[in-house]
C-alpha cells in the first residue's frame, strides 16, 4: 500500500514525489515516457536551450558597437540540437536522482485508475492512498486541411528538426508562438506568424505587446486577425480582412494551443468530473473524489511548469494530516516569454484591474532608466516596466516587464505581491546599482499621487 | 533662500536632490566634475560596460558547444572605449533631465561651507536651510615607492587606457580588484592580483570565494598575503611569506581602498566631527550639526551607490515636516561583485551570523540546480546559492550567490530580508520556470529540521 501514486514524471508530478518522499511517505510516481516531462523533455528547457544558442549567434554577429568585432559566425544547427540533448539528459539524471534522494519509487509504463485506491500499469496492480493525476498536456491541431503534412509540425516536433528551413509559418500568435518566432529569427530564418485574434499573447499587456512586435519587426512579419483555411505542400493559405491570401513555407509550426491529457486514464470510470479545460478541482487541487488530486496543465488552471510544481505541493500538504493545509492562489503567479525582448509578467494588468473594477494607478518606466540596461543592451533596445497599484490601498497589484534580463527579476515582484507590500514598503527596500532590476523600484516613484 | 543645498552630484547627491524637489523643495546641486559622480564617471557604469564587452567577446570565441562557430574574434579596445564614453554621456544627460524635471538648480563649481546655513561657490554665495554633503571619496594611493611611475594607475585612471597591457598587475583583491581581474582576464591580458589579506573580497561568504578563486584560475592568478614593496618601470616587487618575488607588469593598478572627501569643505570650521571612515552621521544621516547631513561614500558607512541613494533619500525624509521620517538601516543592504562568475549577496553571511551569536541553518545548492543555468551557462559553469536562516524563528537572514545572473536576482532576497519573510513564506512563493532564480527558493528547502 503507498501513501501516494502520483501519475505524471513532470514538474508538477515529480515535484509532489519529492515533497511527500520528504515527508518519509510511500511514494510511486508513473511515467510512461521521460522524466521531466513536456518541459524538460518537449517545452521549456529545450526551447530556452536553443533561444539560448541563437542569443549567442545574434550577440557574435552584433557587437561591433560594444567593441567586439567578429570575422564570421555561423550557427550550427546539428550543435545546438546536441547540446539541446546533452541537457535533457543531464536535467533528466537530475530528476532521477531527486526522486532517489527521496526514496521516491520511479516506474516506467502508462497508468490507468481501476478504482479509487487501485491503479494498473501492465499487468501490475497497485495500492494507495492518495492519487495525484499530473498527466499534462498535449499540442492540439486544428483540423485544418493540410495539417498532416510531413513539413507541418507541433511544438514538440520543431524541437528535432535536422535542417534549417529557409521560410517558417507559425500558426499561432501565443507564448509558445512567439518564443519560437524569435528562435528562428535570430538565426536568420524568415518568419510569419499567423494569429486569428486581434492581439498576440492575449493576457499580455498591450503596452508590452507594442514593444514586443517593434522589436521583432525586423525579422517576424505577424499577421494579426489572419485565419489559416490550408497549407499544401508549398503555401499556407490564409485569410485575411475578407481576402485570400498565402505564404510560401517549408515548415509550417502549428502553436494554436494544447489540451488536457485525460485520456485512457479510467477517469470516467471513477465519475471524476472533467470540464472543457481539464480535470475539475478545488482550491487543494481535489478532484470530486476526495483522495484524487489533478495537479498541472491537466486540470486547465494554469499551463505553467512553476504552477504545476505549487499545485503539487499544494495538493501534498492537504493529503497528510502532518502538513499545514496550503491552498492554491493565483494572483501571484508570475510568467515569462522568452521572446527576444524577454517578457515578464506577475499580477494584474491594467485591462484586468479595469475588469474587475478596482481602483488603480500605474507607475512606469522605459529599461534604458537603467544604466546597466544601456551598458549592455546598446541605446536601441526597448523596455519598460509598468507598476500596477492599488489606488487607495497602495499594495502592488501587478508588474510586468519587456526587456534585459526581465525574467530572472519577476521573481522580486512575486515576492512583492505575495507578501502584500505596498508601493511604499517596496521604496524603502534598497535594490543595487548598477542593475536592470531597479528599474523596478524606480518605476514607483513614478506613481502619482501616492 | 533654498530648502536644500546638496554639494556632490554623484548617485547619493543626486536622488537627495530629486526627492527634494519632487517635494516642491528650492533646490540647488552643487558638482565640481560631472553629474553622476564617481558610479557614473569612474565607476559602477563604465567599468559594467567594459566587462559586458569582455563578456561578449569571451562568449564569442566560446560558444562553439552551444552551436555557435566564429572564424575570427577581436577585441578592439577603442571602440570599447568609445562606446563607454558614449554610455556616460547619455546616462549625464539622464541626471540633467532628472534634475530640470524636478526643478532642481544645477551649478558647476566647488563648494565650501562658510556657516551653517551659507555655502560659498567661487565668488558667489548661496544661503540655504539644510545642507546635505554628498562629495563621495577618491581612491587611496598607498606610499609604495614607485606608485607615481606613469604606468600605475587607480581604478579611475585604468578607464582611461589607451593600449592594452600585456601584463596587469592589480594591487588589492577586493571588489574593484576582482572586477578588473576579470575585464582583463576576459580580453586575454595575463593577470596577478596582490591581496595583503589571507582572502579575497574579506566581507564575502568564504566558499563562494573559492569558486570565484577556482573559475578565475586560468586567467587571473591570485597571491594572497602578499605584500607589494616597491614598483619599478619594469617590475612589481612583493613580499610573500617573507620571501621577495617580482612579477614583469607593464600596467599596475593600485585598488586597496578610498577615502572620503572631506577636505577643503570647510568643515573643521563649523566643527563637524569627522572619523577614520568619514563624516560621523547618526542613523538619520545627520551630522552634529543638525541641519547639515552627510550621505554616501563621505560618511564611511556603506561604499556602495545604492547605499548613497538611499541614504539620500533618508536624510530628505528627516528635513521637511511634511514627511515620514525614515532611518537608514543596512541589514538589507545587496551588494553585486561584476566579476565573471557575477557574485552578489544581501544580508548576513555563516561568518556574521556566528561572531553576533545568532543560532543560523543553512540551505544551499550548486546553480546547476537549475535548468536555465545548465542550458545557458554549460556544464562546466561554476555557481552557489546559499541561504541563511535563523534556527529559531526561520527568519532569513541572508541569501548569497555566485553564478549566472546573480545580479538580477538579488532583489527577490532585498525584498524578503527587509519584509522580514520566513522560509516557509518564501516557500510558498512561487518563482518561474525556468529561471535562474529558483536556485533561491529550492535552496530554503535545503533548510533541514524546518
Amino acid at each position: 500500500m503507498y501513501d501516494l501514486i502520483v501519475i505524471g514524471g513532470g514538474p508538477g508530478g515529480y515535484v509532489a514525489a519529492e515533497r511527500a518522499g520528504a515527508l518519509g511517505k510511500k511514494v510511486l510516481l508513473i511515467e510512461k515516457g521521460h522524466l521531466g516531462g513536456v518541459c524538460l523533455n518537449e517545452g521549456c528547457i529545450p526551447t530556452k536551450t536553443l533561444l539560448h544558442s541563437a542569443k549567442l549567434y545574434k550577440n557574435a554577429k552584433n557587437s561591433e558597437s560594444f567593441g567586439v568585432t567578429v570575422e564570421g559566425a555561423t550557427y550550427e544547427l546539428p550543435k545546438a540540437m546536441a547540446w539541446k540533448k546533452k541537457v535533457m539528459e543531464t536535467l533528466r539524471k537530475g530528476v532521477a536522482f531527486k526522486m532517489k534522494h527521496h526514496n521516491v519509487e520511479v516506474l516506467e509504463g502508462e497508468a490507468k485508475l481501476i478504482s479509487k485506491h487501485q491503479v494498473q500499469v501492465g499487468e501490475q496492480n497497485f495500492e494507495t492512498q492518495n492519487i495525484i493525476l499530473a498527466t499534462g498536456s498535449s499540442p492540439f491541431v486544428p483540423p485544418i486541411p493540410g495539417a498532416d503534412l510531413p513539413h507541418v509540425v507541433t511544438s514538440t516536433g520543431v524541437l528535432n528538426i535536422e535542417n534549417l528551413p529557409k521560410r517558417i509559418a507559425i500558426v499561432g500568435g501565443g507564448v509558445i508562438g512567439m518564443e519560437f518566432a524569435s528562435y528562428f529569427s535570430m538565426i536568420g530564418v524568415e518568419v510569419e506568424v499567423f494569429e486569428m485574434l486581434p492581439k498576440l499573447i492575449p493576457f499580455m499587456d498591450q503596452e508590452l505587446m507594442k514593444i514586443l512586435t517593434k522589436s521583432m519587426k525586423k525579422g517576424v512579419k505577424v499577421h494579426l486577425e489572419a485565419q489559416v483555411t490550408s497549407i499544401d505542400d508549398k503555401d499556407v493559405h490564409y485569410q485575411h480582412k475578407g481576402e485570400t491570401k498565402s505564404f510560401e513555407a517549408d515548415l509550417v509550426l502549428m502553436a494554436v494551443g494544447r489540451r488536457p491529457n485525460t485520456m485512457n486514464l479510467g477517469l470516467e470510470d471513477l465519475s471524476i468530473e472533467i470540464e472543457r479545460t481539464g480535470i475539475r478541482v478545488d482550491e487543494t487541487m481535489r478532484t470530486n473524489v476526495p483522495n484524487i488530486y489533478a495537479i498541472g496543465d491537466v486540470n486547465g488552471r494554469s499551463l505553467l511548469a512553476h504552477s504545476a510544481s505549487r499545485q503539487g505541493e499544494v495538493a501534498v500538504s492537504n493529503m497528510f494530516e502532518e502538513c499545514r493545509s496550503m491552498v492554491w492562489r493565483d494572483h501571484a503567479i508570475p510568467w515569462v516569454v522568452y521572446s527576444a525582448p524577454e517578457i515578464a509578467g506577475c499580477g494584474m494588468t491594467e485591462d484586468q484591474a479595469t475588469e474587475k473594477g478596482i481602483p488603480f494607478k500605474v507607475g512606469k518606466l522605459p529599461m534604458k532608466a537603467s544604466g546597466r540596461f544601456i551598458a549592455e543592451q546598446g541605446l536601441g533596445a526597448q523596455g519598460l516596466c509598468k507598476v500596477i497599484s492599488h489606488a487607495d490601498t497602495g499594495a502592488i497589484l501587478g508588474v510586468h516587464m519587456i526587456g534585459g534580463t526581465c525574467s530572472e527579476m519577476i521573481a522580486q515582484a512575486a515576492t512583492a505581491i505575495e507578501a502584500e507590500l505596498r508601493v511604499q514598503d517596496v521604496q524603502e527596500i534598497v535594490f543595487p546599482h548598477p542593475t536592470v532590476s531597479e528599474v523596478i523600484r524606480d518605476s514607483l516613484f513614478e506613481i502619482q499621487g501616492l
